[in-house]
């Protein structure tokens, strides 16, 4: 079993890094507090006398060998980068949890023969640029090196720029790693696992999503002296796609969402009409059909809204991915490891993206979760307990050194 | 007659002061932009012979004396600063074309019994700190200075302190000055004129206005693993609220309008929904008993709306003038003007508010108005004609001095 107060402490430790506002965190990627907390992050897998490599998308890759010189790493990973008002687990306890593993077979003395790479990957929120999971995405050749390199922020900052700035450029080609098997611990960000009292959720897939981002062209004008019949409203015109938007997704009950999370009016004056309202439609599902005539008729039904009231209505797609079927081995691997250290368990379907869906591209990946307080996530009072951390972290540290082979 | 030349050049010099990105201006209240352009015209004042008085809001009043030391002064004026995409004549046409009156009457020799003061009002357009007009609401004691010190610009900062930071405090107490009368010329911001064909707009009375702003307390949670089921989603109350407001404003046709310029989301990040939703209603008539229904409306149905998705919901009511009736005499004096001067004319009510509105609190006020391009406002490509900015600077001219008395 795994040191479960070690694994805690670093948890905290690793959350004064970037504090937020209300207990949780908010180190976004690529900004000074990102930096510092990889920084403590190279420190301990130095301490525990792994090998640290750079990639070109900043993606560190610290490694354990193993025993045989020609076998593959096993990866196990997740990400410390965090929403703007996030929680101190979501994604840093993957992260961490690795390093645990690591940790414990050192304490152990435990040899394995494929190697272990222990990984954080380098933007998975999204939050700061789109699309999430951009560097596992890139190393799974889901977009260019280019691509990623030119993705803003909202004040316009290139990826690129901001990595170099933040000094975590490595040299490393992206994706030139071949990987044995890769694991991802997370919490679950949802309700199931504490609604149904289970310790373990074992993750045999992840739900698709699309992001469409919508940009309305209204006209601007003055919100007192314009008659109602002479506006072109695109702040009423983003309010009925939402409208829609929640009646696409509540007709594909259950197994579907859809929602908003980011609007932008501009000029975003009191007294101005919007000339501008720019949002992001944010629809999933994990059968593939149903979220591709989500997005169907989400596009079919949108143009019509706008033309209704004059306002100019374009739609691009800014992250997609495909509902994903994790590996059966590895997935029997996770269920096996809980079932032998006598955790209460489950199947479970990732409702959130996470860098093990691109990982899956090119390698057999699965995922363990555990729950978290209220199912809440991306949210700074998302929460965990002890117990809790450390029973997923047993049950990584077991599936992870089957994998590995002693 | 006035120089329409001359005018139309100043126009287009205090235009070349914070720039917009299409041909516009973005020369918000307690800018450098503001210190700039309250700087060039000063300059102009004092090349005009008057003196300037500051007072603790900023205002700018350039006096020209009268010939009788007992007689109350003219005031004649508008606003210097802009929407952050706003046009280069909203408020400008009406401070350079007071100017262009006093140039003219130097120009002619022209003496009156009463002293005229050209007037710069502080932060009319009530964009970067709301309420709108609230230099002249002080004067006119409807807010306190203190109130006014403390409002705060979306970064937080306050206006005191950005009122000293720019150097245009003045020692004068707000308000000490009384008038003889306060006219403001300014261009309709409405498609009234231009669709009569009138030059000329006498300004009989301005529609009321209420800003209430809401804010939705939602519950931050990920947009992909939280059901929709369990989502407190104050952005979709939010969407609903705007198309009530729509609602409730069209029911009140003709005479009233509602709208949206204002949507803050928080934290704004593309899968979190959103945990508090800030926006900004507007809603106007001229009428005070339909301007109160909705109102009322709009506070008792908002609350349903959010209580249906288990949505806090709290409303405050920040900016707020009742309809004005402009004075009898005044108003005369202004279609008196037209008529002399063989200008077509209507009567018209103002559908945006003015300092004139609250001027009238504290002296007889009116307003004179000239046509703009497709009633366009609050929007760079707001345009005028140099023909009709003289027409109305023509009739401010007559009736400023029959008013002051030759
Ligand atoms: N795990 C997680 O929150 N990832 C961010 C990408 C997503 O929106 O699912
Ligand atoms: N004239 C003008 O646009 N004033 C701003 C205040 C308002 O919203 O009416």
């Amino acid at each position: 079993r795994v040191n479960g107060d070690r694994l805690w402490d670093s948890l905290m430790d690793m959350a004064k890094i970037g504090p937020g506002i209300a207990g949780g965190n908010n180190r976004q990627t690529l900004t000074d507090s990102d930096a510092e907390g990889r920084s403590l992050f190279k420190t301990w897998c130095d301490d525990a006398g792994l090998t640290m490599g750079i990639d070109q998308m900043g993606t560190m890759f610290a490694t354990r060998p193993g025993t045989d010189p020609d076998a593959l790493p096993v990866y196990v990973g997740s990400h410390l980068d965090t929403q703007p008002t996030g929680g101190k687990y979501d994604g840093v306890l993957g992260v961490l949890a690795a390093l645990e593993v690591v940790r414990t077979m050192n304490d152990l003395g435990i040899r394995t023969k494929h190697p272990i790479v222990v990984t954080n990957w380098t933007n998975e929120e999204g939050a700061r640029f789109a699309p999430a999971m951009l560097a596992s995405g890139v190393f799974a050749g889901v977009h260019s090196l280019d691509f990623a390199y030119n993705r803003k922020d909202p004040e316009g900052n290139l990826f690129g720029d901001e990595l170099k700035r933040i000094g975590w450029v490595g040299d490393e080609e992206v994706g030139a790693r071949k990987m044995h098997a890769y694991f991802e611990y997370h919490i679950e960000q949802g309700p199931i696992l504490e609604a149904e009292n289970k310790q373990i959720g074992v993750v045999t897939h992840c739900q698709g999503l699309w992001w469409l981002e919508f940009t309305l062209t209204g006209k601007e004008a003055h919100t007192g002296s314009t008659p109602m019949n002479m506006r072109v409203n695109a702040g009423l015109a983003m309010s009925r796609i939402l409208e829609m938007v929640q009646g696409v997704a509540m007709g594909e009950q259950p197994g579907a969402v859809g929602g908003v999370g980011q609007v932008f009016f501009s000029p975003n004056s009191r007294n101005v009409l919007p000339g501008k309202v720019v949002f992001t439609v944010d629809i999933r599902s994990p059968d593939k059909a149903k979220l591709d005539r989500m997005r169907a008729k989400i596009e079919s039904e949108a143009p019509g809204i706008c033309d209704a009231l004059g306002v100019g209505c374009s739609i691009e797609a800014i992250g997609h991915f495909a509902p994903v079927t994790f590996d059966e081995k590895l997935v029997t691997a996770v269920r096996s490891a809980a079932e032998r250290l006598g955790y209460t368990h489950m199947n479970l379907i990732s409702g959130a993206g996470h860098d093990a869906c691109w990982a899956a591209k090119v390698a057999p990946a699965t995922m363990v979760m555990c729950p978290c307080v209220g199912g809440l996530s991306h949210n700074e009072a998302e929460e965990i307990s002890k117990e809790w951390a450390t029973a997923g972290a047993d049950v990584l540290f077991h599936a992870v050194v089957e994998t590995a082979e002693i």
